[in-house]
């Protein structure tokens, strides 16, 4: 197959596969999901997406329908039923299956997943990047399928010719007592961190952000490589005077950004910056998972 | 047939449609939708509905695949396919079939619909609400999909044995500056209105609330009765302390409130509470749509 979707032990291409009308994806967008990418089909740091994944779903209290161990089994082996060597693999769990009403139908819920070709970034190129405030809800640590705010800004992005949206918080969007003119949170889809001082600096994991495995990753890389890191939000102002600015997801690892609303950013710790991404992208395309 | 789905032109029992997995509903609960009663098989409301539908579409910069006209049309003409006196009726767009991509995807609007039978509600009985912290997003004007704190919202009244969550901001959720200790929005699924000192006070229409159909008409049956209406936010305190506490929706009309949070709150203006209820209800079964 070219592609794979999967619902509830369903398998065909994705554009073939249809679900029930009554799932509560479809009204509620009621579920959470998780993902990654497949390398040589071998899903990047599997356990770790997975015990993500069932922490989200804990915090909206549904239980995915099998174990960990299972769910990581049956994704390893839905990776190697598609053809290719890069893959994006996608899953998500949704509240069930019933009549339109807002709280619990009870019941199991529906597991889904997908899976499809994705070619490796090229994180040698920096990317542009707009700022968007961030009028998401309160609950941005899960990982929900509730993404209108996601979808609206990358659109913005797309149209100015950017690759993401940094979202920021305000007075009016819930920014707490940060003292600066705009706290910055994370991405549409993808955490975001600055340089600054030889300091790897990122957002603390509070509700405003997802805890990005990447995100672990570059801590983790940074600890081998003597980089000091500042888990401490940061305001708008600290984003476009950083020495360099970066992105991370499970897709691109670290990628470097040049613009920010068109106004060149970073370029100031390319030493830094080279080293980490170098870390981070060996670990990543060295990776063997332990089991699957 | 007992309940009726649609979907792009497609219809059946709800239980029996089935949708393409890569609607957007799916991956990012990318749609608007509205939802009102019929009575005698006559939608109501319907044009100010279908109006508020094409507003939250605008919103998002999405467009229905259909006048105002031909949806009023289709839905009239749904209801008449569905047996019994009293329905539910709900229809909703999302931004098309595609690969999950967050930005836009082009194409046309997916159109949902169901219809299923609904009893009329005994609004002579009080209902008892719990507090809630509003957790959601700064999209509150727009009737999207994206539904997950309202779920659990309504989950945590429903095993407090009440028929409703109040939601309330704070500095954490955004209360802007509102000045009290909480600012009351909404409810989960209904606004919220107190008489207080022989007036009708109900929050401003801004981002926090969706412009309720039924609150429209409660405001205008108090300028009917002469009941002064101050729309102006107002704080728990002032529920807890409020003459009568109302909630509203397109099925409940005008619903009174015995309890919140255990306490007892209300039974202090029976007689406008009266008046209005008798009024807007009289309105609602007395209803014949225009056209449809």
């Amino acid at each position: 197959m070219k592609t794979l979707g999967y619902y509830n032990g369903t398998t065909g291409e994705i554009g073939d596969l249809r679900i029930p009308m009554d799932d509560r994806a479809c009204w509620f967008g009621d579920g959470v999901y998780d993902a990654t990418c497949a390398i040589r089909q071998r899903a990047l740091f599997l356990e770790e997406h997975v015990d993500r994944f069932f922490s989200s779903a804990a915090l909206l209290q549904m239980a995915p329908p099998l174990s960990r161990e299972d769910l990581a089994g049956l994704l390893a082996g839905l990776v190697r039923q598609v053809e290719g060597d890069r893959h994006f693999l996608y899953w998500q769990i949704t509240r069930g299956t019933a009549p339109r009403n807002h709280a619990f139908p009870g019941g199991k819920a529906n597991l889904w997943a997908f899976i499809r070709p994705s070619p490796a970034p090229d994180l040698t190129q920096k990317v542009r990047l707009i700022t968007v405030e961030d009028t998401r809800f309160f609950h941005c640590h899960v990982k929900t399928l509730n993404l209108i705010p996601n979808t609206l800004a990358s659109e913005r992005a797309k149209r100015a010719g950017a690759a993401e949206a940094v979202f920021y918080r305000t007075e009016a969007t819930g920014k707490g007592n940060f003292p600066g003119t705009g706290r910055v949170t994370e991405c549409a889809h993808s955490n975001i961190h600055i340089l600054a001082g030889g300091a790897f600096r990122t957002a603390p994991l509070d509700n405003l952000i997802l805890p990005g495995v990447a995100r672990a990753h570059l801590i983790k890389q940074c600890g081998l490589l003597g980089v000091p890191v500042r888990e401490e939000a940061f305001s708008l102002e600290e984003l476009f005077a950083a020495d360099e600015v970066i992105i991370s997801s499970s897709g691109t690892y670290c990628q470097a950004a040049s613009h920010i609303d068109g106004r060149p950013v970073g370029g100031r710790d390319p030493e830094t910056l080279d080293n980490l991404r170098r870390a981070v992208t060996a670990e990543a395309e060295g990776y063997i998972g332990q089991k699957w």
